[in-house]
């Protein structure tokens, strides 16, 4: 039995409902896409469920459970993954938090949640917070794009029961972080040490020096929130004895990704924006291909047309997102199994994610082609593969690439 | 996010086999709905097994499936929501039995199951026999419709591991409850005790002086069967934050309602028999929706007929609820999302439930409508939900209603 490698392509957020000025169609069944099309016509299509029918899955939950993990097991917040995204390495037992740079005004009061979104000296800003002793915890910083950052926890006795310092709204005094039970108060504690020192070091900060004469929101501050513990994943080298990477523009997926056990592979082009290269992924998956028994693509651009509630955007990034196709179905080897799904839907008319299924369509030799002509939400019902979980489709992929184990005899 | 209302319709055995006379269609397939197909046209649609495949429903327990709730994990037996059903408050710890009125002879030996049906009298019957002492335990007993009611047995240590009291069969002596654990010992006995009792105080009840110089056979004993302990339900309040109302016409779904948390909305003329007035549960569940989030309507009458062996009854039960729905079709307000659906199949053919999966049609503002033109059992399975199982379905409708909560980030 020749065994195959598996390119599965993931594409944030593409599911959607009916759109009224698509005349009732979904993004997807409005934009021409030949190639997508073509995969769909030959190969087995269904709907799945990320997480569970109706679930409205996180980004960070659905890749979990498209990687075979059960998101209800082992998911314990965001923080994590951003951390791994960053590059922070998580050892067992660390908490992390996701963070924001901020600007406060001498009474701590928000008054930009995002610094103005500041672009530049975030590394330097960064640095200055890194490392820092907080009684017996260690706090690793980093910085992630534009306002973002990451506070990671090391040391013994860390729990992420502790409530957020991100007050969410401007106007807003940061809180202190409290303990949600007995053993989270030294984390809330330490985490509250780490925000007046972060405020103390950052207020006179150059960069901040800088800004302010710029007429700039100074990033002043640190607002923490997602806060989990390092989540225990069995890595999918063993999970499922293949050699696994991943390619994504944003930190929560790559994280994800480490977080699994998987390589990360940097693509130049790859933003997790809508003016990311596409092509130049589709070209890095399939030379990562030559090395990798697993690749695993996340392209965000629909997403983000989905939050920002714009159909026609959608459809021209599902334009661009055919021609990445294209250039698959022209250099794909003959060996591989291609997976194309999404990890939920967001729907243009609600702007967030919904508990919508998204279209599924595995294509490769051997598998059972069925009739379904096109690569949309309602097409692909009508499919060979019925209506599936996430957690399928791992074991279904490892069967189509003849990589199963044997349960019996 | 806009959030929308829901009205759940729950057609009790609606679903069906092909019967021969019908030319091998079912009820549904056979009879004239234009409203109910007009529902399916416009909306999405599949299979719904009530619990799992080929598990063959009460309508209590697929009733708690449909409500989200495991009935493998909740149902404790049927008397607790007949109990509520009645009007019976369930405390922690409660055990109720579903009880008849019955004729013995001075043998105690059973001569009528139902005491000839009897219809007018219980309430005096069921007062004289509410509020007994049974050593540590106290009794309270509520007529139901007809010969029905309930006994409620209330004190510390009580468990419902007993036998019934209820010989099923006439010419039957009336049998002592036995413990089937060493933990229900006490409750045997107050259950003995009750049945003693009852007999005492009902044989020379005026009522029953008055039916027998009527000629009619006496309420003098009371059997017991159905036994089961309180259970511990979430509310649906709590458990999707939502305001909830049931309507039904008999006893056990308004228990069931109730013990779920949900305001039981009585409706004049809403029976719970082949005369119910269905146009006036749709007024009262319009009027509902007003107030509350999730209004849930039960329809007895399609379930009669299935147990009566009648398909042409059924057909005119059905053609009666296409009337129901063309009134909800022209009051519906935009924003109230429509689940019809059934609790289980009641084959004409076999006069009792199966487990042959039922029809769900989901309609409302956003939804993925499919191509299904008819509201039957085999139409509705090459629809674009698929099949799935009574616990998704509440899942699904928070996330058409835009009522979930995002699970990760």
């Amino acid at each position: 039995m020749d065994s195959r490698r598996i390119l599965l392509l993931i594409f944030d957020g593409l599911g959607d409902r009916p759109v009224t000025e698509l005349g009732h169609k979904t993004p997807l069944e409005s934009a021409p896409k030949p190639n997508l099309d073509w995969f769909a016509a030959n190969g087995m299509n269904g709907l799945l469920d990320p997480i569970e029918p109706g679930v409205r899955p996180g980004s960070d939950t659905s890749h979990l459970a498209l990687l075979g993990y059960d998101p209800h097991e082992v998911y314990t917040g965001r923080g994590p993954f951003e951390a791994a995204g960053v590059g922070l390495e998580l050892h067992k037992g660390d908490v992390a938090f996701r963070c924001n740079f901020a600007s406060v005004d001498e009474n701590l009061v928000l008054t930009d949640r995002r610094a103005g979104r500041i672009k530049e000296g975030t590394a330097d800003l960064a640095k200055a917070l890194d490392g820092m002793k907080l009684g017996r915890f260690r706090a690793f910083f980093k910085e992630g794009t534009e306002h973002r950052a990451v506070l990671l926890l090391r040391g013994k006795g860390l729990s992420a029961r502790v409530t957020d310092t991100d007050p969410h709204e401007e106007g807003e005094k940061i809180p202190e972080s409290k303990p949600l039970d007995g053993k989270a108060k030294n984390t809330a504690k330490a985490l509250n040490l780490f925000t007046r020192r972060a405020y103390e070091i950052l207020k006179d900060h150059p960069v901040n020096r800088e800004r302010v004469a710029k007429g700039l929101p100074p990033a002043n501050m640190v607002v923490c929130r997602g806060g989990g513990i390092a989540p225990q994943l069995e890595p999918v080298t063993h999970k499922y004895g293949l050699k696994a990477a991943g390619i994504a523009g944003v930190a929560l997926i790559k994280g994800m990704f480490r977080a699994a056990g998987m390589d990360v592979i940097e693509v130049k082009g790859a933003t997790g924006g809508l003016d990311t290269d596409m092509v130049a992924k589709a070209e890095a998956a399939l030379m990562a291909l030559t090395t990798y028994d697993l690749v695993v693509v996340n392209v965000k651009a629909p997403d983000l047309c989905g939050h920002d509630g714009k159909p026609s955007e959608k459809i021209k990034v599902i334009e661009r997102m055919d021609q990445m196709m294209g250039h698959l179905k022209t250099h794909l080897p003959q060996d591989v199994i291609v997976a194309i799904t999404a990890d939920h839907s967001t729907p243009c008319g609600i702007k967030d994610h919904s508990g919508d299924p998204v279209p599924l369509t595995i294509f490769g030799d051997g598998v059972r082609v069925d009739e379904v002509p096109h690569f949309d939400e309602r097409s692909v019902a009508r499919g060979s593969l019925g209506r599936l979980r996430g957690k399928d489709l791992m074991p279904i992929l490892l069967n189509a690439a003849n990589r199963s184990e044997k349960f019996g005899a």
